[in-house]
């Protein structure tokens, strides 16, 4: 006989949030709970079922714990790669980007077992909450949302009293810092991210310096994408993201503080640490100074900067992204080389680079010898030409 | 009785191609060379004099030394800073934007003293010689341009021996480097700028780092531009550059390596540094995620992003930039507060800002509180309404 | 003794919903009604005084009629000429721009009288009812927003059936076409307009074809404002933009169909028929192509495209607009001269200008001549140096 | 025994200048002459074989008549109507695309016949001598190139002249209208467009209205490609093209001036009549309206406005503009449907459009009615979580 309570799938990721939503979901709305887990590569296999077995104290019914992390480098992290994409020049979009690729896992999976509700945990006052709702929306229309943590504007001490009453005791006081990881960077918040004036003490980034000598680190790149890391190819892209992490990790690179525009109109501000995509991004953005034109540089920022700002602000399924993601990767087919990178304890530098498409060339001679292709003559005359627009709007508009 | 020979203005920096040029000038073309220096802070008073100095073996009429670094502050280094800009994410625009400058006073000069001819030393093969003639072309259209070094396509070699061979002894061979230094910034060229995969070696940068322990710097800005630095008040905004250049180059801090399109069709790399124009702009920036919208902010990039391209490509003159300086300059009325950073050796971070104007704010309630001006029903109506268009085209468009 | 009733101020156009609200919130709400038009030119003095003549019908305590039309003038059309905005390249935003300026008097006047709530008679299926509440909470937070028609979700015949059981008896059936009418247009709803492939039969156009023959109009600019029309100076632009509207309208040119995305994420279709506003824009931009530089041409389209967006969009208050403003402002000092346009039954063309800054110009020589200020050899060396990054980019890459 | 002459290319079109030049280059120079005519689709088999037999008369050895309209449809055509192309929102960019086809042409048949050189008849005062050289020296870099008309500044009399003396009679002195004539419209330049203010007369258009009862027309579009006219299915897009110009060009549609700048920094007036490309834009665009969203029409109009732009400005070759064409194909994927035009003497206006893919759809129930998918509170909501930045913005920002 089939179970005559409503089915409800819950996005799970381990937090105090959506441990909460599970054993409410069970215990006071009576509901057969699904906790589902969109993993992006930020949970080890021991997270993970350490994760799984929580569930169980939960009542959940059936926890699934899908890896997307594939579909998420081939349907986003690529593109932002090859878009060189920094939210306000700093924020590789860490979450903002994982969080429409585990809404879309996730609204597949309650459509696959036939749902009557996706329940969420995120808070009414932050980017989260849209991201899903919005997904689950367009891809499971059929299936009503809930978010208690929302809708009951549940502090963390009720949480966290509900769950001892219930006699779940995982110590959720000791997490300081609210932390978020996947395979494109860890975003942390805490006390002092809610004021403006506070950087993270050292101690809130889960990666410590732990090398102190310069080394050099060289990343391999065919038409944009990772081939290989200090010259051993690699297998996927994603492992070459991974090896590149581990190293640049080392050394705390890629810690910063991000301050950006929320989709419900506020100001937000998180740190993150993201060694890979800030040494990555660099890397691959100097790669195509050298093999690329004025023009196809400037286009890729223009199509790249609001490619960011719309998949920040939820819209991972307006159609123009699929456009986008075509001219982006259409600019490509020559960004073939080698990158050369100097490491050191929080801070890394461009050497530079090898590329067989490389523009910047002695095709015409040696810088400052004769035979380069042009003469003087071609270059006052050049300048000549140049300067008749000005000339005649200054002779017009004499002042 | 004056004299009939044809008067020169030569614009003239101290270094190989300027000397060459002032004695040939003088002695083969048999012409009065009146030599100017256009100064944007990057020579010492010591210097200065040598220079002129200098220009008295070399059969020079007059030199004049042109301060022009107000100036260039007022027209120029302003906006830059109000726009963020970076050349390619990376690069100050230290040379780009100082030439304009440079012209634009000698021009004048040229026409004060009622010259026949203005004659530089730039070389046929970089940007220099379109933003010198480019201007004199408008500015000065009666006077004849010369370019010794760019028409008789002169090696380093053929200079230093015409030199030698008339007595001028000046050891032109030590300077591996070629060095351009200004308020905005140094540039640094040599053998390895010429290659794409090679960094400059540590003592090729003229700054060194002498401080290798952390240390606070708070950067003061009203309306955009320098106020303050470490909570003193500062009398003009160049002395604000001067005091964080002078700080920050302790440490090593601002520098990287440009690699950019040139004006003839070429690519170019140059090494440079810069730690005030860097740590200015980073703090400005930050600053401005605080106190700007999300559109101003946009906004802000895409004008100043063209705006950096067009002064890299010597049309300072084109009005088009005037029109963007007066809409950089009205973005700037809310930007003001104090910008904390952190320096360390080569790198630096910045903490935190304080802002009477700053947006991030706790005004409807604290985070997580729920007095937030909105509610759950709100924000879940905002996405039923945002989900719309998508739902929409989804529907239509099913496959 | 003063009323112990609510007060509520009625944004007030005379058309059937704002009726059935005067009603409603009077009989039914038992409040104190002002009734508010905000006139942006669209009313003839006769139609003011019907339309506060029928308010007294309504129980309205006191009705007000703000005549908003030049400060519509000197906040907002100056700059739509400036920047040429025409939605999606054909709607001259007549109803979208004008909404802000009747929504912020309504607000000044609700503070004014210390209103407790403020109404409008919006419906939920548009644009209005986002451009009404958004300026209202930003202005008026204090004041309470209801808006029956959206709320009750309320049918034409029910209000209709309401006004009359009421004994209100104004024709309202006759009125097959929704019209709404400013000085800067005239949209026109129907059950066309919510078809895709229907146009608006003839006598749906409030202004009919009285004029066959061809005939010259010249509008005259000065700083990118309307100084005269037909050779004869007006005293203030919005006389000039009446003028040319009285005579283009006999030709009824300046109709078409516009189709759109509105704020809520629906695409919307409307008719409008904007005789001035679309001679004056192609007039204002035939001159700008004339006076002004490439660039300032570029950047111009650039952000009167978005400032048209953002407006359309409700946000006239974003502090981007007021920037966008004086970027629009700043581009205007050389856009003086006279534009002759050949007026048609529905259609025009601009057969030329006159100016004293027309940059079109035989400066350099008649053209084919010799003395045009660059030679032959000039043109041949810019093409060399314009080739040199296509040369280097197809030498590298050769396929 | 072969020719010891020297083999040149002539790019020919019949015209004064080409004529000079085949005569001038085959008898003054020497040269065995080889005239190209890269045919676009403005010459009738008659015209092509006039211009044929002319060159007999000048002593050239061999003429070859390309016919390259279907290649600049498939690389250019297709591109500038899914852009919906129009240069300074005018003009179809008729002549100045073409040029970029007919010099690839000839510079394929100058290599695959070993030509010493190539020669074109531009002068120095226009765009397409910078069109031809820019082609031929990237893809014919061996060649040289000559160019009389240019380089010695020929008047039209000493042209005419010449090639009198020289028995040659064609009567040049006709033509009052210097006419470039191509499948994608045509251009007139005359003594009135070197002027500001005049028009072009009635009877310089070569095609003449003959047709005053208004008529239907409809465009069908399939993926952005034009597949029908009137229902009837086309072969290919370019005979679509054609027949609409058929149609459009009797009711005189089309026509307008268009004010530009050019290359050499100049600005040029120009005449155009373009029945065909103008008609087809504004039903294509509507179109788009009704199937796209609205970044992707934003993106879309960024994209294409550059495109035009660099097109125009012989950029035709620059690699990003593949990836902007990569793009717009990708942007029209659901742009099939079928537009209604209105045909009348002088103007055209666009009735409406069917299509599987209209976005404007009563999805959510009718207009007005109540299942439309979101409530009144949602509307709310979405209003006030809207004002949320400009709530804050003037709470902080009290002035």
């Amino acid at each position: 006989m089939t179970s005559t309570k409503k089915k409800v799938v819950l996005a799970y990721s381990g937090g105090l949030d959506t441990t909460y939503c599970a054993l409410y979901l069970s215990k006071e709305l009576n509901m057969d709970v699904y906790t589902v887990l969109g993993n992006t590569g930020g949970f080890s296999d021991e997270e993970l079922a350490d994760i799984e077995n929580r569930t169980k104290q939960l009542g959940v019914v059936q926890h699934a714990s899908l890896d997307i992390t594939e579909e998420y480098y081939e349907k986003c992290i690529k593109y932002m790669i090859m878009g060189n994409v920094l939210k306000n020049n700093t924020y590789p979009l860490s979450v903002s980007s994982e969080r429409a690729f585990q809404a879309m896992a996730i609204a597949k999976y309650a459509h696959s077992i036939g749902a009557d509700y996706i329940a969420h945990g995120s808070t009414g006052a932050g980017n989260d909450q849209i991201r899903f709702d919005l997904i689950f929306k367009i891809m499971a229309p059929n299936a009503e949302i809930i978010t208690p943590t929302r809708d009951m504007e549940l502090s963390r001490e009720t949480e966290i009293n509900y769950l001892k009453e219930n006699g779940i005791s995982a110590n959720f006081e000791k997490m300081k810092y609210s932390i978020n990881a996947g395979i494109w960077g860890t975003s942390i918040g805490g006390k002092e991210t809610l004021t403006s004036d506070q950087p993270l003490p050292e101690e809130a980034y889960p990666k410590q310096v732990v090398k102190t000598e310069s080394e050099k680190l060289t990343i391999g790149f065919e038409k944009g994408e990772l081939v290989s890391v200090n010259g051993e190819k690699t297998q996927h892209p994603l492992d070459a993201i991974k090896k590149i992490e581990a190293i640049g990790s080392q050394f705390g690179i890629g810690r910063d503080m991000h301050i950006g525009d929320t989709i419900i109109g506020t100001k937000g501000r998180v740190a993150f640490e993201a060694a890979a995509p800030l040494m990555i991004i660099k890397a691959h953005q100097t790669l195509e100074k050298h093999t690329l034109t004025k023009w196809q540089m400037h286009w890729k920022e223009q199509i790249a900067n609001f490619y960011g700002m719309l998949l920040h602000e939820a819209q991972y399924l307006e159609p123009v992204m699929r456009n986008m993601e075509t001219f982006l990767l259409d600019t490509q087919k020559k960004v073939t080389g080698t990158v050369i990178l100097n490491l050191n304890p929080k801070h890394f530098f461009v050497e530079g680079i090898t590329s067989p498409n490389d523009l910047m060339t002695d095709l015409f001679g040696q810088y400052g010898e004769s035979s380069k292709g042009w003469t003087a003559d071609d270059a006052k005359g050049f300048t000549n030409i140049l300067a008749n627009s000005l000339k005649i709007y200054y002779t017009i508009n004499q002042e």
